[in-house]
Parts: C-alpha cells; sequence; structure tokens
C-alpha cells in the first residue's frame, strides 16, 4: 500500500510558518517585555523597547528607500545600534552587510561596491577609514551615523544619526513576516586566502535553526547574561544575536574588549556566558590582580578560532571558567562542529580533560554530517586519530552559497559537501581534531607535520605565553617547522632549550628547527597571520608588507 | 534596487537537510554511543543499541512488506519496543499510529481500518481486545506481539513476537534519510466529541521542532533522566522520545504508574523530569509515607491536561517539585502553550506563584501565534482577564490535518488559525487563561460561567480531594452549576458547608446550587469525563451508561 494522496496535505497559514529568529524576539518582547535586553555603559533597554527600535529601524529604512532584499551595510562596535540592526534589518526585508572594522579603505569599498549596499550605518570611530572608502565608489550608498558619545574623535559623515533615522520610523510599525524561509537574512564577508573578499550568504532558516543550537549545544538555560567580546560583524556574532532573543537574556555591549572590563562584566553585571577566540581566553589567564575580581557563578566561555592548547584551557578551568569548544567557519554560521562533554571525562586529569577538549568534536545539534575525507575522492578516512583528510560538513546550517561568486559555491560544494579547507583527523570516537589549514600544513621530508601540534606542546612549556609554527622553506627537507614565540613575562629560556623540549615530547623530525622571539601578527578577533610569518622567510627585510587582501580582510582563512 | 538574481541560490545537499527527529537519534548514537539510552525493570539499553535495534526495526519492517507512507500502528505500554518504534517506523519511511490502550474493541477496530495499517505491533498485555478488533476487520494487518515476560497473562496474537521480528532485519541496515520535511511521521488518533475518532497527522518537521521546543521551553539541561508517566501513546509522549534523543537522556520506562514507582525513581535512579495529567500530580502528593521517598535533586514536573488547581501547584512546591504547566491539544503535538516563568514572581507568596502558575501562559518556541478571538470573526478579544473567547493558535506545531477527513481540516483550520475549541481569557500581560471547552461552560441566567473556576475554588478547600463541576439542566435559570466531589479520606464535609465556601469566595450566581458526593470518572490519562456527569441528569438511573464514541476514545475532547 503505497503513500496515498491523503496524505498530500498543503501548508496553510494555521500550520506552517517560515522559520526565521525574527520570531524570537517577536516572542520575546511579548512574554518578557520588562526584562533587560541590552546594556551599554549607561544605557538600558528592555525587549520591549529593543522590539519597538528594531521595528521603527525597520520602518525607516523602508521609508528612506531601502526594498526587500537590498543590503543595508553595517560598520559598528559591538553597541545597541549593531544588535537592534541584526533585527531591524531583516524585519525591512533587507540583508544586513555587516563590516570587519579592522579592514582597509581598499576593503571596505570593494565590500559596498560588490554588495551593492543601499544603506550605509556607520559609527563615528570608524569615520576616518569610511570617508576614504566611500570616496572609490561610483554609487555610495546613503549614510548614517552611529553618534555615540562613549567615542571620542571622528566625525559624522551621513544625512543624519542613527537617532534621527529612527526618527523616521514608525515605532508601532507592523513589519511584514517573511514569506520564505530559504531567503536571505545577511551576508558575511570573509577573505578567501587568494583573491577577492567571498560575500557569505546566510538564510532565515539556517540563522533560526544556529540559533537554537546555539542555546542547546551550550547547554544555556532561559536568561543568559552574555557578554559582547566577540565582535557581531564576525558571522553575525556566530548567530548570538538571535540565541539570546529566543533565550530572553541580557546583551552586555562592550565598545572595547580588555581584562578589567570582562572581569567587572562578570563580577557586577553577572555575566554568565561570553564567546572568544583564544586571544580572549589569554586576556582573561593573563589578567592583573588589579583587573581581576572574584565570582560566585559558574562562567561559561566559548571558544573557537584556533584548538586552545591544553595549557590555556587548563589555566581557564582552575580560574572557575567552563570552556567549550566549537569550531566552524563563516560558512556555516560560526560554530558548527562542538567538543560535547562527557561527563566521565570529569574523572580525568586535568591535563586529560584539556587534552580531551582541545578536539574540534561533533557535528553541532543544527547540522547534519561532518566528515574527515579525501580532499579530492570524498573518500572518508579512517577513524584513527592519525590519517589526515579534509574536513567536511553538510546541513543546516551550511551558507547558501558565496554572492555573485557561482563558481566559488560551485567548487566549495562539490560532492554534495562543503569543503572547509581545513586538514584534520577523525579520533576512534567520531571526534574530529584539527591538524591544520591546508596551506600550514609544513611537509618536511615528505611528512605531513601539523603546526598545530608543535604549538600545543610549546604552550605547555611555562616560559611561552604565545607561539606559532609554519613552514620554512628548507633546501635538505623541503620545508622545517619554524616556531615564533611570545615569552611571559620574566622567562629566559632560550631557543636551543625550545627545541631540546619539543623533542622531549614529540617525534625529532616534528621538531622546530629554529625559534624566532618577536611579536605574533594577529587578526582583530586574535587569529594568528601565519601567511605574515611566512613572509619574513622570503622577504628578508622582515619590513611589515603592504596590505594585501587577504590581510585587509582581517582574517588567516575563513576559521572561526 | 530589488532582489537580484544572484540571491535565488538553490538548495542542494551540502545546505539543506529535511528536518527530522531521526537527525537527533543518529547524532546521540554517534556522540554517546555508550549513555544509557532506556531502562525497564532489568532491561537497559544503551544509545548504540537504541539506535541499532530501531534501525534493525526499520529493517525488518521493510522486509515484511512495510512500504514508504504505511501506517504501522502500535498498541503498548511505556515499554522499550514502544521506544524504539518512535524511531524504527519513521526510518522505514513509515507512518507511526499509536493506539490508546484504554480503548475498547469498536474503536481499535476503527482506528485500524481507518488507518489501513499494515502491521500491527501489539502488546500481549492487551491481545484480548486486539483480538475481539482484528476478528472486526476484513483486511487485518500484520500482527506482531511484544511479549514482554513482565506482563501475566494474555497470549500471542501474531505471526512472531517483536525480537524475533528484529531478528528478521539488519542491525547494520543504513535507513534512507527522509527526502521531505513535510511528510507524515505519525497519525495519532483522537476523538471529537461527536462523530467518528479523527486521525492528527504529524510530520516531521514539526515533530523536530516542538522536540527542540520542548527542551528550550521546559529549560532542559543535557543529559536528563526521565520518567516515562505519561503514555506515549499520546500524541506522542508530547515528542518526548524525541527531545530525549536531541538530548541524549535516559528513559525510565513503566508499565504501571504509582506513587511507589515515581518516588523510587526519582530517589533512585536519578529521575529529574516527568510529565502528567493533574492526576498524576495528585498521586505524587497523596502519596502514602511508605511510598515517598526523600531525594536531594530538582525535579521538574510538566503538566497539562486541565489547569492545576492553585492547592495541588502549592502542594507539590512545597514537596521540591518544579512544575511547568503547559497547554496543548493533540492536534498541536500535545504542548504548545507554556506558562513560562518571570524570576520576579518567585517574589510572589506561594498562594500567588500557584495562581499565577495555573495559567496556560503563552506560546511554545516553536509554535507561532496564539490568540483569544471571537469564535465566527476572529476579532481578538481585549486583554482584560474577563472577555472570554476561544483559543486559536497558528504555527510549524499545527497537525498537518486530519488524516481522510478534508471537511473537517478544512473548519480546524478557517481563517489561516487553528481552532482549538477551548475557551479562555487573555490577561494583560498576554498570558491565556483557559475557562472552559465550548461544551462545559455553564450558561445560568444567561452568565456564562466558567466551570473551571468553581473547581479552582473548591479544590483550595482542604476536605477536597477532587471536584468536578458541570451544567445541570433549571428550569429556572437553564442551566446551575453541579460540583461533583471526592472527598479527603476522614473528611466529614457537607453539601451546605461546600456551597457555603463557594459564597464566600465567588459571585454568588457562580456558586454551585447543588454537591454530589461521588466518584469522578477519568480516562485513562486522567481528564474528567464530564459527559459522562452531565448524562446523570438526564439518566435519572445514573446507571454507567454504554460507551459512547466520545467515551470509547478514551477523551474528553481533544486537550492535552
Amino acid at each position: 500500500m503505497s503513500e496515498s494522496s491523503q496524505l498530500a496535505m498543503e501548508k496553510c497559514a494555521a500550520n506552517y510558518t517560515p522559520l526565521t529568529p525574527l520570531s524570537f524576539i517577536k516572542r520575546t518582547a511579548e512574554v518578557y517585555p520588562d526584562n533587560t535586553s541590552v546594556i551599554y555603559g549607561e544605557r538600558r533597554y528592555t525587549w520591549a523597547e529593543t522590539y519597538r527600535r528594531s521595528s521603527q529601524l525597520a520602518s525607516a529604512l523602508c521609508r528612506v528607500g531601502v526594498e526587500p532584499g537590498d543590503r543595508v551595510a553595517i560598520m559598528a562596535a559591538n553597541t545597541p545600534e549593531m544588535y537592534e540592526a541584526h533585527f531591524g534589518v531583516p524585519m525591512a526585508q533587507a540583508i544586513l552587510t555587516p563590516i570587519n572594522y579592522r579592514l582597509d579603505a581598499a576593503a571596505i569599498g570593494f565590500i559596498l561596491k560588490h554588495s551593492e549596499a543601499r544603506v550605509l550605518l556607520t559609527d563615528r570611530e570608524f569615520s576616518t577609514v569610511i570617508r576614504q572608502a566611500l570616496a572609490t565608489l561610483e554609487h555610495p550608498p546613503r549614510v548614517f551615523d552611529i553618534d555615540d558619545p562613549m567615542v571620542d574623535g571622528g566625525e559624522r559623515l551621513g544625512e543624519c544619526d542613527y537617532e534621527a533615522l529612527l526618527q523616521k520610523g514608525d515605532p508601532e510599525y507592523q513589519w511584514p513576516m517573511i514569506e520564505e524561509e530559504w531567503k536571505a537574512i545577511t551576508l558575511n564577508y570573509t577573505s578567501g586566502t587568494t583573491g577577492d573578499p567571498k560575500g557569505v550568504l546566510y538564510h532565515h532558516r539556517g540563522a533560526y535553526l544556529n540559533s537554537m543550537s546555539n542555546a542547546l549545544d551550550w547547554d544555556m538555560s532561559m536568561h543568559p547574561v552574555y557578554l559582547w567580546t566577540l565582535p557581531m560583524f564576525h558571522c553575525n556574532g556566530w548567530c548570538f544575536p538571535w540565541t539570546l532573543a529566543a533565550r530572553a537574556g541580557v546583551n552586555i555591549c562592550l565598545r572595547k574588549v580588555d581584562a578589567g572590563a570582562i572581569y567587572r562584566a562578570i563580577s557586577e553585571q553577572g555575566a554568565d556566558h561570553f564567546c572568544g577566540a583564544p586571544i580572549v581566553l589569554n586576556m582573561v589567564i593573563n589578567a592583573s590582580d588589579q583587573e581581576k575580581r572574584d565570582f560566585n557563578h559558574l562562567c561559561k566561555v566559548m571558544t573557537a578560532a584556533a584548538p586552545p592548547p591544553p595549557a590555556v584551557l587548563k589555566q581557564m578551568q582552575e580560574q572557575g571558567f567552563q570552556v567549550t569548544h566549537v569550531y566552524g567557519l563563516t560558512e556555516t554560521y560560526g560554530p558548527a562542529v562542538v567538543c560535547a562533554w562527557h561527563s566521565e571525562w570529569d574523572q580525568l586529569a586535568i591535563e586529560q580533560q584539556a587534552e580531551m577538549k582541545s578536539r574540534q568534536g561533533v557535528v553541532y545539534s543544527a547540522q547534519e554530517a561532518l566528515m574527515v575525507a579525501d580532499s579530492e575522492t570524498l573518500q572518508p578516512v579512517p577513524w584513527d586519530g592519525e590519517t589526515i583528510g579534509e574536513v567536511f560538513c553538510r546541513g543546516n546550517i551550511t551558507m547558501m552559497g558565496y554572492y555573485r561568486n557561482p563558481q566559488a559555491t560551485e567548487s566549495a560544494f562539490a560532492g554534495g559537501w562543503f569543503h572547509t579547507g581545513d586538514l584534520g583527523v577523525r579520533h576512534a570516537d567520531g571526534y574530529i581534531q584539527l591538524k591544520d589549514r591546508s596551506k600550514d600544513i609544513i611537509i618536511t621530508g615528505g611528512e605531513n607535520v601539523s603546526s598545530i601540534e608543535i604549538e600545543g606542546v610549546l604552550y605547555n612549556h611555562p616560559s611561552v605565553r604565545h607561539v606559532a609554527v609554519v613552514a620554512r622553506p628548507d633546501e635538505k627537507w623541503g620545508e622545517t617547522p619554524c616556531a615564533f614565540v611570545e615569552l611571559a613575562p620574566d622567562a629566559t629560556v632560550d631557543e636551543a632549550a625550545l627545541i631540546e623540549y619539543c623533542r622531549e615530547h614529540l617525534a625529532h623530525f616534528k621538531c622546530p628547527t629554529s625559534v624566532v622571539f618577536d611579536e605574533i601578527p594577529k587578526t582583530s578577533t586574535g587569529k594568528v597571520q601565519k601567511f605574515q610569518l611566512r613572509k619574513r622567510f622570503t622577504e628578508p627585510s622582515q619590513a611589515i608588507p603592504q596590505r594585501t587582501e587577504e590581510e585587509a580582510a582581517g582574517y588567516d582563512g575563513e576559521h572561526e
């Protein structure tokens, strides 16, 4: 008896709604109107207010000519305006296009031109570079300034400021619910490692599902107090603006992240969740006694961008933070892989716990599948923790595609899987562990050596504060590992001692043949810029080279 | 600038997967293979085993001729087999059709015939009634017995038992992932209050979303220990079989629910979540000292089916249970409305807290909208807590429709909203409160009186253990309220005293004019059968009448 026609029931308004994170804020504003939504310095909003301001922004954008599908760019720090834009722009049926505020004028100009942004909301702090970028455009967008009194300097560039723009809109605006969940909600530019930045399109369905998955996979209870240490321009803050709306939480916004501010937010405002690259974890660990504050609640930290070295994880744990390690890329809405914890691991020594936790892990709840496989044949590698392959994933929290770049989209999705470009292994328990970006792997004497593995060893050395290992051209071996090291204050270890330390903990062919003590270049999100380090071997002057597109985009690859 | 064609990106295998709760068990079996999934008496399974057995069931069903879209009926208590069927049947692309084990042969025969079930899995405990039901069918399904050694008596009816059926299947079966989320996963029969039972179709998308919403709205952390007090035949256990898979929790199965078993599971097995109608709450409150056990953890309870009287909620709270009140119907996958708690309400006196909690509340996270409105015009009532209207909802956790009943489907969805048939008010804060089923409202002297309101008052009287108020025909007033009361042990209060008590707490026209002390008829899920009580006024013999279809279906309306 095969499927009968009676089962082919039609969708209707009563039983089908497109998935969109806009439903979260609508519900929360209705259920918890008086709960605090956003805190920024002396400013404080409730969910009713944030909803009202977002609706008003939507209305205002429509009135200044934004049409469905238009791009609305934003250059902003983690402020209430940036938060509201994550709702107001989609409420206007438009596509939010956040810009990394560390970019230079050329890269910003490229993004504004490529996205054909109709409107730009821009924070006064960044007016110098925005002015330059706008000057390069034939058809500049309409510009409105976020005129934050907490910013000194800069100038207003637009027709009016954000508050005046809001005044053009109707705070009671009944924005139309989206009609199709497979429709772009945001456009996030990242840089490939070669060529122009790519525009990654997120849709409403994926944003909804990843927001829910953030809460489930992080075990985030209702009413979290979330501290914004991760820039919202970065993969839409890993979808957390929407997760916070779903959980009716508090968003503590910070313009500038430093250790003192983090501890104050935890201790004085009860912050119990934050996200950040290892640089943020380092900041917390290395805070001065003056910056540190006591706190009595559990503070959960989600980290990504590079595998946190065991030593860092261990210190965080000892200081009362519970670290969850995730992995993802701009193309996966931020986190799409999580090192899901097993309670039996609590019994392990803290070093072993940190080792378990340094693995990237398993697929996020809202993602469908993950594999480590041969880049060409897509044949999965054995689950042996040894065989290196490329990491692939598929599912609902994978981008729609690259904006206006069908070729790149096609090659990213070849074979029905998203090709991350990251190299890793799969352990016997199915957890994946990254070994490197394709381009960061060191090939010495025909052997693949993971720079991350060497870094993990060096991070355990008490004198090492920060380390990055890259391939150094070598006549005999092709390449050999070279370690760039930032030392801890007052440390005095030398090159030979560190190499010897590596030889005690690694196969000899994996050990660095040279160590350079110097500051390590990082992006705004704390990612090490290994391409900068590699250049030192080809540009003997070691002068800081001209910004490349790669650097300009502020990423070393699309790693989260 | 309107939407450009570059934004119309196609779905592909890399970035789109249909939503289905089958993804949950697949992921959990991979991530937590050794965690306990199901405990039933001495039987214990891990997630790897439950996944394997479910896959094997799917394979076996295919091998005995089940085709995509076929209905597989199940008549079972809350056992591992019932749990596995919630995964194995959809893995076979078939539609699970659970049957209420309190039904009589005629109703079961109707369901088997109407659903055209291809296969019936049936527990030996229920063989007598199933044998009778099968005898009425011209084309009976293939029958397999759940042959539980914990059951005395009964007989095997089928070709082989469940374990032998499993043996026909391949435990390594790679079941095909569903291709369309808008496709039926289960068929749940409920009774209208008139006419034949209706078959409510759930789809994969709704089952996925309600499962997630259960976890989010109940703030259920990872690895819950869930006690099955709610029958799984009932709206697929409110989708909790799938929620437990998503949260990698433990399912404690019980064939027979009693107070002792509940306390033992909490105290000895660490159960920290269960669901149930007020009858289960009463069981817990009224447990004997011998049945009660101490426990040190928080035990969360989700209740529905009828507004829990403030007195009951208060006692639960005092005994260390945290009660969440939800509301829904078979048509909404179980819970679709939740009395979302406000932390500021913790400051209220416990009586007031109970009063807040007795309201049904606001829309579930996965549901889109809720309203109280005029039944005909769909004009929303004012949010005044006074004006009674019909409760409507819409969104993704509303059924696909009634199986083979386009007319009923159309009228249930008229105007783009699902008509619940329940009457309620909307309070100023947007929370809804049920006042009655349309048919239970008492119209006295032209005034609408809520039977629930009167019951709430009587439940606060220390001598009242259980109460149901119905309309009694009255020559002068049309109808007047009549209260049926079960007294607490050793209580001696009389009719006049209870009426007087009501007059102290209610407008006089709302007070019962008569009180009957007698046992109150309830369904298997603890719902009061008010139609039975009303019959006493028309059938003066007060004999137990013949089963009606209404009673046969075991429901008084479709309330959850």
